[in-house]
């Protein structure tokens, strides 16, 4: 962490450079660049930018941010040519956390002394970017919960039928379900009409026919439909926290109103599994719960982030924990997600 | 820097939480928390947000983000009670440098994967917080150049009579002139009518009546106006660098050409400080330059944003020397700006 960079004015600098190369690093993702210096091992920086036509000088500048902080390295003499640094494999794995903070959220935390100020928190107080969100969260998806996901489901005591996604966004995860279980079929549900409609465009050409469907709607307040009727198994992950909302009402008091709603929806539902990043910072009774000096990436910005934009508070996992029982679920297994950072899921019935 | 952490994850949620900590610094500063904990030792958080109407959980993870980079801490037992980390001295000299970075120019460097691709680079392509970065300019002006300039002020041997300064912003250095010197008459020219007619504004009840004026202007293309006659002594600072446009001439011959402009449009200017940073990175062949692990704090942001915006390339130290005597000015002393990073003040005549 900074406390061990002893002069304050290098360390004070390397927080300022840090920032730079914060926007570098998910850029540098977007733009195909770390991937082809991972992949490649080496790359041509000016091949690279007359192949994808990008601004030369800008490029050697956002290549010395990553340098700065040892992401990459420029091999001595050669200006042009780019290689991995000894944080790259790590950066590989957390890029998509920087692209969902200084690209789809600079909207939010560049306007935090608007956002924070009571008298502007209702209406519309803060945009950020939605497809860069969405592609972030694919992206965070597939880094740090893919793995564990796919260990749950082996654990599952049933046979994969019909599965419901909560907060279902590009449909990847369902289709991924599908594929694996040829039998099998899936609805995706999600808040965002846009998203739903996406998710529809992308995965129509998949071959899934009548075995697909993705449907706009509240997980925070569902209700049972004769099509859910079917449902054995919900998923749902990174959307979680949004059922604590943060309104007059309890955020505690919400989520199990929510839960139970999820319980009435699907009444056939053996399973749910529910994987999401808990709080961690700012709660000493926590056994999760971290301080100053082993602070992951992404907790921060993850409950700050959530704080600024007012709608939900992100619970810790004890919290979590707590509200099963009242919310007519039982809590079978724990699974920690162990990446980067610490997330869970939660294997309910 | 970076390489001082050794283990990969932990570097790399260094970078993460400093580039969150890089917004917290700028709203903080903007929210009057940064100067309060500097100078009463202490604030309570709560009672510091009841006052200032702002919502207090995100206020608590906005100082959690300042408190894991050691620039403030909460004293132990007390959540509310905030007071001065190791940091937070150095931060309060940079504290406009972050603003500038992560507030000003968010529209600039969250758009990085846009504004780079050759393609995009006409017309509008980014866009900036004119309002935010006139004020961390203000600062920046404030804790970096401030001092160094009076010093060459008081260096001058001669009498200051008429001065003009050059991308005069807010009008605050000529005010701050015309108040040491009482007898002495100023002009600012900016650019930006915005900030023309805000510095008329600014400055209508300082009493100065027809001894300061301002004009709207590119300094980058001056011309001969009766009123310039009477100029003894020009300045300009933070703006130098505009001068070596990038267009489909070379910078260096439109720096020349608009330096020549400014000689030839103040025919009785005795002298002229030119104030403003100078390119460090990437420049091997500068007395100046530095690499990875000594950078400073602004460099990399202000060289990238300006290679980014497209419209002009930041000279060297070297590369300045070199324009004078070609544009009709010659050198008489260096004033090296030694803040937290480089600047420099060129006593021209």
């Amino acid at each position: 962490m900074i406390s061990e960079i002893a002069d304050p004015r290098e360390a004070v600098a390397t927080i300022f450079n840090a920032a730079v190369a914060a926007s570098a690093i998910g850029s540098a993702w977007e733009l195909g660049l770390l991937d082809e210096v991972q992949s490649k091992k080496e790359v041509d920086l000016e091949e690279f930018c007359l192949r994808n036509d990008l601004d030369l000088p800008s490029m050697q500048m956002l290549v010395t941010a990553l340098e700065i902080t040892d992401i990459l390295v420029r091999e001595s003499g050669e200006r042009s040519a780019v290689i991995p640094g000894r944080l790259l494999e790590e950066t590989i794995i957390t890029k998509s956390l920087f692209h969902w903070l200084m690209i789809g959220s600079a909207g939010l935390f560049s306007r935090i002394p608007h956002v924070i100020r009571n008298a502007n928190r209702a209406g519309t107080f803060f945009t950020r970017d939605p497809i860069a969100i969405s592609e972030a969260c694919k992206d965070i998806n597939e880094q740090h919960f893919e793995k564990f996901f796919w260990q749950a489901m082996s654990g599952l005591d049933q046979q994969v039928s019909c599965v419901v996604d909560l907060g279902s966004g590009s449909g990847e995860r369902l289709v991924q379900i599908l594929e694996k279980h040829p039998a099998a079929t899936g609805i995706g549900i999600d808040i965002s009409l846009e998203a739903v409609q996406q998710a529809e465009f992308d995965t129509s050409n998949r071959g899934f026919g009548e075995r697909l469907s993705f449907v706009e709607g509240d997980a925070r307040d569902m209700h049972y439909q004769d099509e859910f009727a079917s449902v054995s198994l919900i998923t749902s992950f990174m959307f979680g926290h949004d059922l604590w909302r943060r309104d007059s009402s309890d955020p505690r008091k919400n989520c199990i109103a929510s839960l139970r709603k999820i319980r009435e929806a699907f009444p056939n539902a053996q399973r749910f599994l529910l994987g999401d990043t808990t709080r961690v910072l700012n709660c000493p009774e926590s056994e999760f719960g971290v301080t100053g000096k082993s602070v992951p990436a992404f907790p921060l910005a993850f409950e700050l982030g959530h704080d600024l934009m007012g709608e939900c508070r992100i619970p810790t996992m004890e919290e979590w924990i707590d509200v099963f029982p009242d919310a007519g679920w039982r809590l079978r297994k724990r699974h920690l997600v162990q990446s980067s950072y610490l997330s869970v899921i939660f294997e309910l019935e």
